[in-house]
């Protein structure tokens, strides 16, 4: 039944000139299920009982690629709300460093297939050593989702194109839910607007999809580029990560992402007329900073493409190359909307450089050996 | 006085063409330094007494650029050897992410200035809220040596050259130490031959060092690439990502270092004729997982020059660009030894390509401003 059903997603592209597009489209409601199945609402569903914070002291996650990313972003939710420590690492690694790990671990598992070779191992890795082991996959009958203590289903629905999109924004809305879950169970307080604001998320990002015809724009500029440097900070610089590995899947230019503040020690080196810097960068509390590393861009010449919002665009606008202005978002909310201009930078670029966007040359859906 | 000293220094390269060379081929002497400083021996010399890993249960470590590789490395070295959790984290990150920091930690900064403006706003974030404060500096009267509650000077010697080297090797010589103390201390056994093998290093350096005609050769070749990857596994991993940061800086081509497991999830896409990967990998427990995925780039025409020992040449040497054959070294002292042809690869790179190495552009020696 369940092979019927992706033979059905795998011809309908839903009206959509790639499935990546209709996934990218897809989002509003993908997410809006994630919240629907998680968030708590009159009907009482919500996060599963047994996935508990209390008995825990710190979180080991691990993914491979785009998951990866999404687990350095809950590090930062994790460790701000609910003052949980979090580390994170990739699969191949982790399971070959014979990390020690402490009896009060929770371990968390992110895959989209739930599948992936590295990951499973690592889940293998940790079974018998951490306090609980939890799964957060898209495919609901996956050696991951078996083999973990309590299984989080992502609701993204099939996701056919390689390079992964709605799974990655549902992987953040869900652990950005568990951290907010973490950080009641211990007694933290929430941040102004959570968990409410979250059932906004559907609608922003649908205004986001709007952005389309300027991102397009942009990516003419930007497929002309062999090298590229994304650049972000705190909770945005997964999201730097993210935007440049996407870009490198799908137009194979060599983009790089980069914590902002560590732009000056070495890759600045490379930053001339010919190199694009992408900021990721709404108008929050680390705003400033990025701002003077994006100044130092333009001060040697490179064309920046600032994504921001309205507040950032009038206050750092000048001398950047394009402004792409994004909805005014609580801070938290905020790495998960950057992932659509992110997602749509790297499917136009792809576009303008005619590149196979739902196949990739090289890559695999789903990485099943190591 | 010190003012003076450093001005001889910088007018003397000692018969080398750029004060990089001259660092470079200072390694064996520095190493030896080092080792003398704190290896102990016949006059007693050994690590600081008050350095205690008895009182703390992790390590939490802070640098930028090849500091933070450097601390990557130490990384596995605390966990598999001491058995010890370590997190580490780029500085520019750290000090804002306002991580949990559990009592019990010892915050550990390295820096070869010892006035990084980040790193040292994240040592004044974890005081008096870390156990102990240790920093590792190659300048004594730094800040960060001022602010620590133990300091580790590097003992490399003035280093002038704008990019890393013999601080580099003395920062892993001395974390290595770190590490079989906290090993020795916490009741478990240290891997075989150490620390007498540490003994060995200045002449193993000294070995290294005689690759320079070879690694010439390959440069030439690597200088007209717009695009190089590394990759390493283990400890060698942040190697990988150490060579790339060198290139990157001295010669302007934008290189990439990965951990070879990430390859297969996403940048294998960018691999063709055009993009050399240059693999570190000597003939440890990983290497086959390594060959493998050097394989997968072969197999797409990329164009690998592979870092091994006599070895590892012999096993896969088949179908590589190009061998560069390392001396045979015990697993633990790998990252220090090919941390060698990770600087010649980039110095006779951009010998190649005639970029200024002394003073690559856009930048300073010494980060101190945010």
């Amino acid at each position: 039944k369940r092979k019927i059903a992706l033979e059905a997603a795998r011809v309908d592209k839903g009206g959509h000139k790639h499935f990546m597009a209709k996934e990218i489209a897809e989002q509003p409601v993908a997410i809006d299920r994630a919240l629907r199945a998680y968030l708590g609402s009159e009907d009482g569903r919500q996060l599963p009982e047994d996935l508990d914070f209390t008995t825990v002291d710190r979180l080991t996650m691990v993914a491979c690629g785009t998951g990866y990313y999404a687990c350095l972003v809950a590090k930062y939710w994790f460790e701000q709300i609910a003052k949980m420590p979090v580390e994170v690492d990739v699969a191949s690694e982790f399971r070959y460093r014979e990390p020690p790990v402490s009896p009060n671990t929770m371990g968390l598992f992110v895959s989209q297939s739930g599948e992936t070779a590295d990951t499973l191992a690592a889940l293998r890795y940790m079974e018998g050593k951490a306090a609980q082991i939890v799964g957060l996959v898209n495919v609901q009958e996956s050696s991951i989702a078996r083999e973990s203590d309590v299984v989080l289903p992502l609701h993204a629905g099939p996701e056919i194109s390689v390079a992964s999109t709605k799974a990655f924004t549902c992987q953040l809305v869900i652990l950005l839910m568990m951290a907010l879950k973490a950080a009641q169970q211990r007694g933290h307080p929430l941040p102004d607007g959570l968990p409410e604001d979250l059932r906004a998320l559907p609608g922003l990002i649908h205004q986001c999809l709007s952005l389309d015809a300027q991102i397009k724009d942009a990516a003419r500029d930007l497929a002309k580029a062999q090298d590229i440097i994304f650049l972000g900070r705190g909770v945005l610089y997964p999201l730097a990560l993210e935007g440049a590995l996407k870009l490198k899947e799908l137009s194979y230019i060599h983009a790089e992402g980069y914590a902002s503040g560590e732009l000056k020690h070495g890759p600045i080196a490379l930053i001339d007329e010919k190199v694009p810097v992408v900021v990721m960068a709404p108008r929050d509390a680390l705003f400033e900073k990025t701002v003077s590393n994006m100044q130092e861009v333009m001060a040697r010449g490179g064309k920046v493409i600032l994504v921001t919002d309205a507040e950032g665009a009038r206050v750092a606008g000048d001398g950047t190359h394009e402004i792409i202005t994004m909805p005014q978002v609580p801070d938290a909310l905020a790495p998960i909307l950057y992932a659509v201009p992110a997602q749509q930078i790297a499917y136009y670029t792809a576009i303008a450089k005619g590149t196979d966007v739902d196949q990739p040359r090289n890559l695999a859906k789903s990485v099943t050996v190591e």
